[in-house]
Order: structure tokens, then sequence, then C-alpha cells
């Protein structure tokens, strides 16, 4: 056996720790003496003093990393956009393996990173950057090679899908649950990030630049957050059978490609609408092997280590046999379908003042519009209103976004909630 | 770009024709020049006259491929033991790559196929052997690289899942919801090997070969099947909030490995228990991961083609990459729990003389084996019987034969159903 590899570690928090931990476990576990001969070296922080066990191995200057001849892996677990961005295309540029859990670097920069890999030959993974140490990354990548990608749709969120979870399973309001998300730690204090949306963004774009082998901006994703969902809405859905879930999904035909974060009403025996909790899933539809699904926790310093290490050691064989692949992925040849052509069923629920003709003038307006009403269910409220449920059947967005504006400058129409995608599978979808 | 990698592929069944099928849409779709470089030299089959498509590629000896120098990989699709088995020893022994969909010859000789292909520096590949095109061997081998797997649980057969499935929710007969398998193609002519849980022994012994780094072989498995299991019993479960299903099962605790298949009711909930018709699912535990799922279609031409592909693709990177690891499979050193340490908690139905004292003497006996009752139903039935429908508490396995044989030699007992286990989470397993 030659020499170790040595490791470089940027960033020791929660995920860094339980790196830490784990790599040290697995090696007591008395594996090959390949899978054994890796070191950290450096441990990067901002404060020394609060991880006094790590002693000599700790620095506060991150070229003592970059710098290290001897380093080959870096393990970036920073987290946000900078510094860590600027380390990974220094580390690469340095022809050091990067291993990072970083979704915000990874869907905002991506293109950059995998050209400066594919320029030195070092190579980037990126397990931990969605569904924690669920491996669906190289499970899409790997598992599924030689398959063509139709959908990847995935609740990959997990403070979202825990809000839902207690809405739905406990009956619990938004706020009530939000704040049992915080307490929990399953929310940040400011938990806009996750709520709006803009998370599950960035994992979608990642996940649809590995299955569909071409860069995915988070740009291109069309986001609707869960602020707004209440009580009323997910009773609703249950009634009809349905489970409310913030849905990432993305979809491709031909050169065409639709991706979208919005919360959907799916089947209560999907095996989507069954992921609860702090729980993640995806589910892949691809040819020829029909539908997958990676399930697992999506969240948590042991489960994202998980993958971090699963990373490492493939960064590590991949470096004693010299030998590994780049990231097939080539600059936009995807045409994005806009909100134009894309079509949409949706339910909203309007409140609205409860009095002969409100129905009538909403179905108008609706008409006008060219949409026509699947269904519609009243709920009487006090002081002379009503909730009205309404499910109008596919329309093109453009027509949708109209009538919707419409319907809410109705004098009747107090307020117009936020609308709820309806599930179409993918078979659905092609029939039409 | 050099030469390409030639493929010999052994068998043109529904797999077989799949998998040509794929491949040949795979290299239409432009991919990069590397995965390209591959092409089906021979085909062997039984009866050319069959396949008149293929013409000069076919040949019914299979030392054409066997001892064609240019062949660098083996794509072994013929199944059952024997030619299969010696084929793919002669393969590895000529440094020939074997990629396989067969779980009788990786169940049954994994060990020599292993240690042929560490031989001669020639790697192996069975994706495909165990839920079709679900990634869950290298799902688990890389994806969970550097994991401690404690348990492996699956639904991996997709015939008895299927009969399961319409008896829990078509409420179908046993023997109805088999003809009905049969007429859909999802189960044989004679369906023993799925029904008495062979084929989810051999699964299970793979997956757990895969999972504990260590050779597990189908005779080390606890093994009961489905035959016998009744309406009365599935009803029962549900109004419990259980579901029965085939579980194979796989936990190590140290040194130590339980491995069984045998029905089993699980809460409506969990994961598991929503896999339905022909689709199979498994559930890992593992450290520092947590709980992982992998889930999709269990059977089926093109979903099996996917594995086989991905296979293939792997085979020629590890070919061109002049790299590849060998399965770190090492014989036995795990103890078996056999049955005389291992607690079971199950579900017993009973046929009885309904009749003052029945259910005394019952009790009485399990009593003096040491099992006690968590709960006790009765159903009236015509002529003077009824049914018992028992839960005993957790008790040692060598005690509860000795209860179930004394139980079945009552005079007031005319049947005894086929037990069926109760889900216990690894964690409630870990609080005994």
């Amino acid at each position: 056996m030659g020499q170790s590899i040595k490791i470089g570690l940027m960033g020791l928090g929660t995920v860094g720790n339980a790196f830490v931990r784990a790599l040290s476990r697995f090696q007591s576990d008395g594996h090959s003496a390949c899978e054994n001969a890796m070191e950290i070296k450096k441990i990067l922080v901002r404060h020394p003093d609060r991880h006094l066990d790590y002693d000599s191995r700790l620095t506060t200057d991150a070229r003592d990393i970059i710098d290290d001849p001897e380093v080959a892996v870096v393990v970036e677990l920073m987290g946000g956009m900078e510094p860590a961005r600027s380390l990974m295309l220094a580390a690469l540029k340095r022809g050091k393996a990067v291993v990072t859990a970083n979704k915000e670097v990874m869907a905002h920069a991506g293109l950059e990173i995998w050209e400066a890999s594919r320029k030195s030959g070092a190579g980037v993974y990126f397990e931990a950057s969605v569904g924690a140490g669920i491996p669906v990354i190289q499970g899409i990548r790997r598992g599924l090679a030689g398959n063509q990608i139709h959908s990847i749709t995935g609740v990959v969120n997990g403070t979202t899908n825990y809000i839902l979870s207690r809405m739905t399973q406990d009956g619990l309001e938004f706020s009530t649950a939000l704040r049992e998300a915080q307490r929990e730690g399953y929310a940040e204090v400011d938990p806009t990030d996750d709520i709006a949306g803009y998370d599950a963004r960035r994992k979608i774009a990642i996940l649809a630049t590995v299955g569909f082998a071409t860069w995915v901006s988070p740009d291109d994703v069309q986001v609707d957050g869960i602020a707004g969902i209440t009580q009323d809405d997910i009773a609703y859905g249950l009634s009809e059978g349905w489970v409310l879930k913030l849905i990432a999904t993305a979809h491709r035909q031909q050169d065409t490609m639709k991706i979208s974060v919005r919360p959907t009403f799916l089947p209560q025996n999907h095996p989507i609408a069954q992921v609860m909790g702090a729980y993640n899933a995806i589910w892949v539809e691809a040819d020829p092997v029909g539908n997958v699904m990676y399930y697992g926790l999506g969240a948590g310093g042991y489960p994202t280590a998980s993958a971090i290490l699963s990373d490492v050691l493939q960064a590590v064989r991949d470096l004693m046999g010299q030998h590994h692949e780049f990231w097939p992925v080539v600059d936009r040849h995807l045409k994005l379908d806009g909100s134009e052509n894309s079509r949409v069923m949706s339910y909203w629920r309007l409140e609205v003042l409860d009095r002969p003709g409100t129905l009538a003038q909403v179905a108008v307006t609706l008409a006008k519009h060219g949409l026509s009403l699947r269904s519609v269910h009243q709920k009487p409220l006090s002081g002379g209103r009503a909730l009205l449920f309404l499910v109008h059947h596919e329309c093109a967005e453009h027509l949708w976004r109209m009538a919707r504006t419409s319907v809410a400058q109705l004098s009747v129409v107090e307020h117009v909630g936020i609308p709820v995608s309806i599930w179409q599978s993918e078979e659905e979808s092609r029939e039409r």
C-alpha cells in the first residue's frame, strides 16, 4: 500500500462533524486497505476555539488546503455561495477532486464548476446536494444509465413536507405547523427559502441537469411556494382523496423541457403522496426502466454525511484508478416550455359573498376565458360569506392567469387562495 | 476513438430482446463516442429460425462467444443454473466481463463466480438479478458505501405481491388471485417457485451478500411461502390496520445475522406496506444514512433491460479505464442466528369447534409453552365451528414451534392456518 490520500475538509458544522465521525467509524470497521487509505489532513473553520479536539489540523486560512499539494480531495461543507464557489473552483484548478453538499453552488454555478473539472481533470461529486443520503444523483446517472429520462418528480424539501404532513395528518393550521417545524429544528428562523420553494427549485434544477444531461438553471424553474395554504385546502383535498405536497417536477419531451415547483394535489395512493414528515422521495419515469423511486431522509447531519462518505470513497477509487469521468453536461440544448404553451389543471379556493348569483358570476367569468369547471363545492362561513372550492379542467396557462385575475376583481370575490395543481401522471399527460 | 467493444449475448428471450432494442435506442440517441463504442457481435440462441432478423450474428454454439478473443463482455440472459453457470465461469476465465440477470447462479454459485472474477481480473455485474431495473445492488454497494448496513427488508417477488395485493385491494380469495396472476402473465403455470418463497429467498441472499459483504447462501434463509393464506387472514389484518406482504429480510447485529422470507403483517402506513401489484421495494436501515428505500417494477423485459444496459455501460467504462474493483465478498464470517435464538411475534388462524371451553383449552396449551396472548378474536362459522384469530406476544421460536404442534393436536382444533409474522421495526427489535 502506498501513501494515504489526504483530504482537506472545509466547514465543521453539523454535517462536517457527522462526516468526520462517520469516516472514522468506517475506517475502524476494518475495510480493505484501499478504502482505508484516507486521512483528513486539514480542516477549515471560522472559530478554531470551538473545535479544540481537532487541534493541529484546524486552520482558518483556506490556502492551507488549496495550496497544499498533498491534499487530493477537498470536501466542501461550508454551504452558501461564497466563498464556497471560489474555493471549489480554486481546488479544481489545482487538480483536487471536490466533494460537496452545496446545492447553492451546484444549482447556480454548476456549469462553471463542471467546466473547471473538465479542464483540470479533477472530479466533482455532489450526491449530498439533493436528498441528503438518498443515493439519487448516482442512482439516476449510473443506475439508470442508458435510460431516456422522461420526468423527475420529487418531494425534495423536508421543511415544507413536514409542515404539509402536520397539516394533513394532525389538522394543524399553516402557522401552527410552521412553528412546530421551527421548534423541532426542521425550519429556520427565517423560513422563506424553504416555504417559498427556492430550496426545492435549486434541487430540481440539479436533478434535471443530471437526468437530462443538459444544463438547467434554477431560473428555468417556475416556482410557487406554500405560504397561503390553509387547512381548508388540505381538508378539501382529503375529501377528494388527494394529498397536498410541494412537488418539484421536470418533464422532457424531445427537445422541450418543463420544470416547476408547485403545491400539488396527488392521489392518496401515489407513492409520493405517502412521503411524510422530513422524508424526501424522488420519482423517475424513464425508458426502458418504467418508474423508479428513491426514498429516505432528506436532511440531517448523518444522512448527509452518508452521501459525502460514499462520494469520498468514489473519489478515492477514481484517484487510485487514475480514472474518472466527467459529467456529460452540455450547455442548454433543451427548449424551455414557457407558460404560454403549458397546460394546467388546478384547484382554487375563493372566499365570496354568499348571495344569489355569486357562483353564476364566477362561472361566467371563467367561461369568458375558456375555462370549464370540473367541480364546485361550497362551504358556508359566518358573516354572509362562503368558501367556493373550484377545480377546472385543463387549460392553457396564459388563459388561466387571465381568468384568475378577472375572478379576483369580481366584487363578490373577497379573496382568492393560492392555486394548487392537480397531479397528472406521465401517461395522462401523454394522452393529451 | 479506437475499436468498439464487442458484446456476446447469450439468450434472446423477453429480456434479451428488450436489451437489444434498448441498446440500439440508446446508441441512436447520440451519446458520447465512448459510450457508443459497443457492438453485439454474437447472439447465442437455441432456435435460430425464430430470430431471422438477427441473421449472421446468431449462433447455437456457445464456443463462438467464449472462444472469440474479440468479445470483451458477455451478457448472460439464459436464466437457470446450467449451462449458464458454466458459461459464465468459462467467460470469466478467458478474461471477459460478465453481465447477468441470473439470480439462480448469483444466489447459489455467487462465491464461485466472484472467485473466478478475482482470479482473472474480469468484472461481474448483476444489478438485474434483484428488482429488475431498480438500481438497488449498486444503490447499496456504491450509494451507501461507507455505511454499516443493519438490515435489508424487501418485497422482492412480484408474483406473490400481485396475489396479495389483489386479495387486499379486491377481496379475492388466494386461488382466484393466483389464476388472475397467471392470466396476466405475472405467475408461471407452475407457480411453486414464487408462491413457496424460493425466488424471494434467492434475492434476499444476494442482497444480504452485497449489503453485509459476506457470502450468504439461500440455504441460510428460513422460508415460509404464502400458500394457505386466506381472505380471512387478509381481512383480519386490515381490521387491525395491517397489510400482509411476503417479506424477505436480513438483519445483522455485530457478527450475527438473521435472514428469512415470511408472510408478514406490516402497519398500513409503512412505505413497504404500500407497495402494490407487480412493484418491488427494498428498505435498508443503515448507519449513518438512516432509512433508504428503492422502489420500482420488479420484473418485465424492459425494466430488466434497464439494469442490464446500465451494467454493460459500467463494464465498458471499467474496461476502457483498465480499472474495476472486485466484490469484497468474503466467505462466511457472520454467524447465523438459528431458530433456537430467534424470537417471533405472530398471528395464527385456528378453525375450532365452537363449544364452551375451546378457547380455554387453546389458552392453557399456549401458556404451557410459555406463550402469552396479545389478542384473540372469534368469528362464528356454520356447522358449529368458529375461527379464532390469535396474536401472541414475542417468544422464542422453539417454544413457538412446540406450542403450534400442541395446539394443532387438540381435539377441538380442526385446522391451524399458516402463521403470519408481525412486523417490528429495527428500533423495536433493538429495544428488546
